[in-house]
């Protein structure tokens, strides 16, 4: 819901003006710059931006990623280095864009959501991350938080065998991209899991509890499938070719990508539809449990409620109750009311109350 | 649902009359005028409607804005001076039009709402925009609610470095829908505010009050996905270059314009599912509170029938109850009932009922 | 459901067969027929059909307006003389017909529903409308009920300076089409203000009665979905000219009528959305009710219970039961009742029953 | 269902396989012939298949009805004779097809369900019909259920001015789907009767026995949908002329045979629709009789609990009861009960209860 | 749900990676070659890759069976030998792959889902089949479960006047997929009669076991729908003969498997619409047997509670009561009971209570 919140702020302004939307305003901004190709690389954090601007025309590749929004000088810096329009920078500051790609010609535009999880695996935290593909560079822009999915990318490139040291940007960008969507996997797993414990809660005890965690497993879901869905005609608009800047390599990994994609939207998918169905066993069982205590009830109301009428009708206090004098009196009411008690016992018995 | 009400007046009449329907009838209506270029700006209302005759022909845009359509006299004198069809002019009036744009080759009509909240914020208030744009003129008719949400372009305007002022007629008409889609996050922010707060009364205390609340906001988002819904084909259609009058200079514009719309209906979408989802949390609680006061009620009786019984039962007034003699009888009695009770606590406790 | 009734009777039999469905059987065939250009107007009933052939030829529109299908002949009639396929004969006998419009290269077959609300207001009449457009004729098939919605065409051809009487056939099928669609409006306002009666039961007192008002709305709103639903493909079929015999002029005015039938679609479909919300709302209403009954029952029994049991326990006839005998038994025992009774309220106070 | 329990017989076998499925391995196989052209009409039983063969050149139309599929050598006699591919006379066999139409170039293969009612009127009785249309021939295949709705066409050939028999194979073709089509009608028209009963059933006295009809009739519903909605496709690419079988005078008549079969999905889904409905009714009439019991459960106790708490008090044994010995005690208490229980009834008025 | 747990090994590993995920890693490595063509077969388990290498240019078709995935040297083998692209030998380790085509000019890479049910035929065995399809091989890769459902086909090949020795090793693909998909229908067969036991179980004597049991069977028709729907385009893009290794003459065939694909996907969807219908029959019979039971409790407490009042109310010890006194008191107390109590079993009767 926090992504609703900070719209407003900007209402009205000039399209391109640059504002702190949500956490970007916060915290401070690192810039860090790898360069490489397949004999060399070079890497470390950025404190000038002009740094940048010389590797712009070197050949090679150059990442460069930048963590934190709140310096927009920083911004600035690169949209004019680099040409980028006014609107997309923009977009990177507005960290609750929708998933989405956009080809200017010169450079490629790609918004998504980073997605892990906290600590205790139980909330999900989302970071806005938007990549700038040219013809030989790629700069990243990180909402902030602390930490990032991209390690193992890294890691790659240390290996000068690996295939993505001999590929372009492009490659690099689908790298970025599938880490990702592999981490989507991670948080979809670790909610399957909740999901199954869920199942066993409401078959052993069910309470409001659980209903509760259902709910929020849904809205969770719900977040999710609102950015994931998009992510989906975003990697199908790079497979198909469309920019110049995406080489055919790599379009054989985009559509591997792309497959992914699409699983993890299936998987989500098939969550939300357990979900869904889970409420109503929950309903049933709610119930079928009042059914049980409204049958202990009318057994225990209809045996004693006719066996309290009659020790009442003989506490009364008329003259000439003969039944009261006789020596058979009480034997006799004492059978009627084992009869009376054993007859509702065989006809609960008959109805399957008990 | 008040805009369904003024449809009738208009039955069988011929395509083209003008006659007014809804608000459109009562108040004044102020034409305001706004001619500007890069190094001037001319700003007045109008007293008489040939002076936007006048404007017509000279560089630079010229805005009017009509507020309030209650004298036809003014929209006919616009429609035959500007060259505007009738049945364009009978849709300005009519304030129930679904959001659309239609290209007519000498201007372009695009007609939509501006939504607000009232002064409660709980209340959303609609007033219809019709806007029409030439080459250099644009004219905006409102239905003639106090207040409008163009107030920042209008100080925009008047900055002589805003880009606005170096831009053509098309540009102001992306401005204007800008600023409107703007405001429409600034309502939907607030109802997801109000979902919440339903949230956090759903679990602590749900009553009735909820569940209309809940209703409410449904027909709210209802009435929003009305009005939001068709303007996504308007913007996708303005930015496909369908019409001469829309520069490419702006399409791009319109291009992150067509984004925000995706994202106001995002947005909306997400609501309306947390919304259902809460009716079902409802229910499930009111189920819940059933169970647990339908096991108050079997406890209590389960434990004094069975006491009541014997208690009435020794109440009888038989000859020959050998009981009522012994002096251990009443002791007995007495051991009895705790056993009862105390069976039957036990047997809840293992139900769980307790 | 009458329609469905009637199609069993064609079983099997050969296409083109003019065979009676429905109430097209009884009652008299009138036809009315109306002859002019922007010069002269002549409006008269016809008793011989082939007074209509004459008029075919002459120069100006000629609009025949046939209510009551009963006489068979006069349908032969107008198939042989303006060459009107039998299978189009057989569709306008067929008073089930769903909306649709069909080019047969000399003339267009459109065929839609006339819909009107009875004299109560709450019942919804409908009487099948088949034209047939030509170069210059047009023909209009009632079904044959008392009245329809035409009066008001008929006033304005009467009218010399309507914009109708300078036009062709085709701007008289966009004006009896566009009267039809008006009164839907008229329908669907009346049905609006309905179910916001029902609302306000719903709120105040809702009983059965309310479920079934909201059942058999909701069936009525089914029914003219059924009928509204194909006429928006009917109307943009005819508004993408793809027949020659709809003019150029007359496309901007049926692009207008496409408008309308979309904007009668939008607000049906929002009216069966509250509908379908109102039985939630019911529902659970009847289980907070049910709560509240619930509830005083429980409380009731369980004050009552432990008090009587008390009472019936003193009422005992043991021999030795000290406390009977004892001048503070009495006092203490009504304390003691005092006591559960007070703590009962309390309880109930504490878990907000009271 | 049964439909779905023959399929594994097949698994694994070579496609082509001729094997028996579901009823169509008993009875008998019955071949009637008929040929016939403008002048003449030759009609009778075929004992040997070589008969078929000599038709096959000669002009005029050849009709082979296949009653049964018992006997696999007629269909391969068939199929070799008339060139017919052996996964052809594979579907033709397996009586579980899907509605569809395939152009072989040499022949059209269709390939659907006739249906009918039982006696009684409450099942659907289904049984598929392969048509296959040549050149100037027609052959149909029917599973082999007693009986057909195919009398009212044999009628009309033998009329021999009826345009059927003016016309080639393919419009033999239209008259047997139109008859089939037809007789949908009379299916559906039942079974909105039926549910015309459950409605006045639902709002009189509904039991179980009514959900469990309205379940039975969503199945029904609900096989019919199965069957009903390829058959539109199948309709619909015959129509487009995709077949050189398929003559120019014909498609008019497959046109209207389409709007029929329109016409059968609407009223199928309108009635899918009013069936969902119910079962809202249905549930909210259980639960307000449950709100009714209870109220009746609840008057009774909270009126007779206290009175009877009071009589109990009384008949307490205690010693020093002061008000059982006053003269106006038992005219008191008399009078307090009167007062408690008319405060009561007068509480549950208020509330509505009453 | 298993299929959703392994993906998180491979986060951020390079694409093409090869590694175990699910239950790939266990088991040994079989494989099995086929060589054959119209005249001989030869069939036999390989033990060295490289005698698959030997066959590759030899004529007739070749199919390789590879059962388990633990060996990854004998994967990495085929790859270089047949060409094979790391990312389809990455997707054959994957075994949660979503059903596929690809098309990588060479060879055609197919992967789906083969069905099973286990002994017990309560739980669904699914295992990944990967095929890679070159001009004159065929290369199938199991996931290694026990057994598969080839036997038949292996059975035809034997047979040396089976079609399937005449054609190509698209054939043999198009019979492959052709036995997995008639294995669809019989794992559908046991969940058809599996929900028919259900329904007979719901209407006799529905339990929570009842509902428990629909939603495990939901779960089960979630998981197949997942596996069956991407079929559909799978099978739909081979028939539509986008790669070249298909011939002519099997498209036909393909056809027909697209045919038989669909209809899976019918019966799929129907018995999910029986299933959610169920449900509603299980809530509204779990309402009604409540109704029952508070019924029969309101009865007995109607009936009882004003004739307990009556016998406390003459169990009362006070003075002066002369109904005590009377010789008529006592029977007319019994004629009032007798009275009243008749009286409610009247009402009862007409309130159809009884």
């Amino acid at each position: 819901m926090t992504s609703i919140k900070n719209r407003s702020k900007k209402a009205g302004l000039a399209p391109g003006t640059l504002i702190h939307m949500g956490r970007a305003k916060e915290g401070t901004t690192k810039v860090d710059l790898v360069h490489y190709d397949e004999t060399h690389l070079d890497k470390h954090p950025v404190t000038s931006v002009d740094e940048c601007l010389i590797k712009k025309d070197i050949p090679g590749v150059t990442w460069i990623n930048v963590e934190g929004l709140a310096d927009l000088e920083v911004l600035r810096h690169f949209g004019s280095c680099y040409g980028i329009h006014p609107l997309v920078l923009e977009d990177i500051l507005a960290t609750d864009q929708r998933p989405k790609a956009a080809d200017y010609g010169e450079y490629l535009y790609v918004v998504l959501k980073m997605i892990a999880l906290d600590e205790g695996g139980t909330e999900i935290k989302s970071e806005q991350v938007s990549l700038v593909l040219g013809q030989n560079y790629l700069i990243s822009f990180q909402e902030g938080l602390e930490g990032d999915v991209f390690e193992q990318v890294r890691a790659r490139l240390v290996n000068e065998k690996a295939r993505l040291r001999a590929q372009g940007a492009d490659f690099l960008l689908h790298a970025l991209l599938d880490v990702i969507v592999d981490h989507y996997f991670l948080v979809l797993e670790t909610l399957a899991d909740r999901i199954e414990d869920i199942e066993d809660e409401l078959i052993d005890n069910p309470t409001t509890a659980t209903v509760q965690a259902i709910y929020r497993l849904k809205r969770q879901l719900l977040f999710l499938h609102k950015v994931f869905w998009p992510l989906r005609e975003v990697v199908s608009s790079l497979q198909r070719r469309d920019s110049l800047l995406i080489h055919d390599t790599t379009v054989i990994y985009l559509r591997d990508l792309y497959d992914h994609t699409v699983q993890v939207l299936d998987t989500l998918e098939t969550l939300r539809e357990m979900l869904s169905g889970m409420l109503d066993i929950y309903l049933s069982s709610v119930s079928n449990r009042l059914n049980e205590v409204m049958k202990v009830l009318t057994i225990i109301a209809t045996i004693f409620m006719p066996l309290s009428f009659i020790a009442g009708w003989y506490g009364m206090n008329f003259k000439g109750m003969p039944e009261l004098d006789s020596p058979y009196g009480y034997p006799a009411v004492f059978a009627l009311c084992l009869t009376i008690a054993g007859g509702m016992l065989v006809y609960f018995k008959k109805k399957r109350w008990l």
